[in-house]
């Protein structure tokens, strides 16, 4: 065969599989976003319209690949969780990687219009992704909490940080005055100050979004007796829990471990 | 700081730095083209904008990563080679990779309307990746030679396939007709039974595309006295080379070794 | 400094950190053991000296390595568990390894004239070594009766092979005689033709060894009233035990898991 | 086959293959060796029995290794330099890792008595180990330079540092002493206080040592005329040559690229 001679190129390739019984995240990240949320004209430090966009490429994600169990995203980030048992690719990281990142991408461009339809994409956004290995659904829980409580801690900042530049303040006097401050002096600079309370903002700028899968109960159709017919699916939804025991115990079937 | 108790999670993350003084390949591969290129009504066995619209991406890619020397692409796939020397992310495998990636799909959903004016999207194209390393350079053109002869023998397969099955042969019986043919064999059908001479088909269809840096001489402006002002600049060339020692001395540039 | 000039040698060092949360298991292989044991007279199939000498070796790792919490082996293996949660030289690979098998080939010579005191060694015995990571404590308690089958397999072949061959047969012609044979043909051939009752023979050889902490009460000294004072402390013990449920029952504390 | 129940722990081994078309190095180090010496009542700053016994040991893997082309040690450790094209084990890197130092430490152990008759050995020394790859024989080159200096400026300050001990400072006053001071200081305290110069120490110390192979020829036998029947053959040799561009000229074989 013609292609044999130089054919030793392709020994190079490296064997690449996540190891077993592991459970896989896909972190995918907005690669130089300041920028483009900037250029954009994104609200600051929460655009709802981008935030809805975000969410919408997730849930595109579940349709996309049946191994994903949840999801979780807050500002330009989100986080895919693969269940342990994976065999998606024979579990080879840099497919994993790359066909995530590569559909995010791509869903993102093509739902724009649908979120921004008068604000016309100035250039591609683009994202940068990782995968990590947690060998213990136990470890996913910490993971995800580990997020959500990162959510918590930047949105608090960011929202001070935008009223006190909205109210007047530069860049480095906002951040002076923010230094060091604790959650009650935060909460407190915008409810004295700027009759915003806290706990009040949108759950989804507090809180992230979750994405997963429902068991619901549709009515398919009437029979003759004009009784409903109902059939249960897996229906993905997109909320904004509070990541606790309570949802895990409402939720147990997302983190299903593999049988040994 | 709220956030420590699970800070744990991040120790997971492993550090996946490519090794030193390898030139750094990122393969980019068609996810379903098959399917992708038959949904989207593509000319069997070559679309000449599908192709173009390849190439676009792949230039692209050069403006965005200045550390891409060269790049092959043929069909579905474009190989970027990444210079020896690159401390782009610090050589982090998944930076690398997943940035590759999600650009190159964000440019291809982005371009598709200069090229299919008349062909809207029907889902969202997906490409995968993968990264291998070479030690030497001259692996490197190894690489893009091998990659050249994979062109080659599958178009060659193809546009016989191609013409078997439109002139009315079944799939099945056309690749049976095609089993264990040789060049020349191919050729004569090609020519014989269908007055094509395969080598006066486009040089993009036979011998792919490469996507390299030139150095050109540009016109500014005219000085007081008429005379040009030039500059030169380095302009990113889409070319249908042979890949010969000829090419490689012409662009001895290409794949400068980094000095020790 | 005068050494700077070519520091950067170091940077092709890469970090071989083991994935938390995993239990590791370093198997040590003897090298070329069949010449090994054929030059140095050891009995055939199972040599007792040879077997204890390699025991005596694997109690030694316990001693060494506090991290390792049991060991099982047969013929001229060892497998050693180290904890899950160990952080001995920052869990790298490379170090893990190479003192494991350094130190258990350093002990092997050593401890060799007490085993065999009248049979000098002639070359250097030599072991070659891997790592494995498991996530589960449950996944190593089934690494571990995957090789006590693979001893026990082992072990009813080899016996009955030697015994053929001891009795006058060709390796080619012991070797025919057993292709194919299940377990009772086997036993049969042993206990009808020469009258060996495989379940009688020593534990040692169809069980292989294990190794682990046992904490045991000890008599120090005696008090004055001439009643003995105790002290408690983990005893390295080796074992033939069948790997069951009753013994994980009896031994909980071996695979304790790390707390998170 | 019984077996086959657990069969799958064995998926979780990885494939860990080196990098082909890289030079592999293996660098062999004591553990606790500044005990290991102190315990042993080795001279200090340098033992000259200690260091022609690991050169014994670097002698030894020449004959068991036949891929491995040049080696340098000093101290108590010693690297090995792998040729570029080695199929060793498939290139495994446990395989090369574990084997290197299981053997050196077995030579180092059974060798021991040749060079320390009149002293036990009272506990059992033990080496780690690390394998790095380099891409270029001259990256090679600047590896063994790097170490050749490290030696030098270790030796320097370790002659210094035990003259200073031997004549009565403290361990505290003699670092004290050392600390900040140059090459040339070094020499004059030598020198002008104690009448060493530095220079006439034995290469051993100064340079450390290579082992390579060399080709030599030698006498077989005379034919019948009294003349000498040569025969040419390589023997390991052991030098404490300077690294320098006339060295790599008189042994431009070692470093012999693979043909590609």
């Amino acid at each position: 065969m013609a292609n044999s001679k130089y054919e030793y190129v392709k020994e190079f390739e490296v064997d690449d599989k996540l190891p077993l019984y592991n459970w896989i995240v896909v972190r995918i990240d907005g690669c130089h976003f300041k920028r483009f949320t900037t250029d954009h004209g994104f609200d600051k430090p929460n655009d709802e319209c981008g935030l809805n966009l975000m969410n919408s490429c997730a849930a595109a994600m579940f349709d996309r690949f049946a191994d994903i169990v949840i999801a979780y995203g807050f500002s330009d980030e989100y986080s895919f969780i693969w269940k342990e048992s994976t065999e998606f690719h024979e579990r080879r990281k840099s497919k994993i990687l790359s066909l995530s990142v590569s559909f995010f991408t791509g869903v993102y461009i093509r739902n724009w219009e649908k979120f921004f339809p008068k604000n016309d994409l100035k250039d591609t956004p683009c994202f940068d992704a990782r995968v990590i290995c947690y060998p213990k659904a136990r470890i996913i829980k910490h993971y995800l909490e580990y997020k959500q409580t990162d959510c918590h801690v930047n949105n608090q900042y960011n929202t001070c940080f935008w009223v006190l530049v909205k109210s007047g303040k530069t860049v480095g006097e906002a951040q002076k005055f923010l230094m060091g401050t604790h959650k009650k002096e935060k909460n407190d600079l915008l409810f004295i100050q700027h009759a915003i309370n806290y706990k009040e903002l949108p759950a989804i700028f507090r809180k992230g979004s979750f994405v997963y899968r429902k068991r619901v109960e549709e009515t398919v159709k009437l029979d003759s007796n004009g009784r409903p017919i109902l059939r249960s699916r897996n229906k993905v939804v997109v909320g904004h829990d509070d990541l606790n025991d309570q949802f895990w115990k409402n939720h147990s079937y997302i983190l299903l471990k593999k049988k040994i």
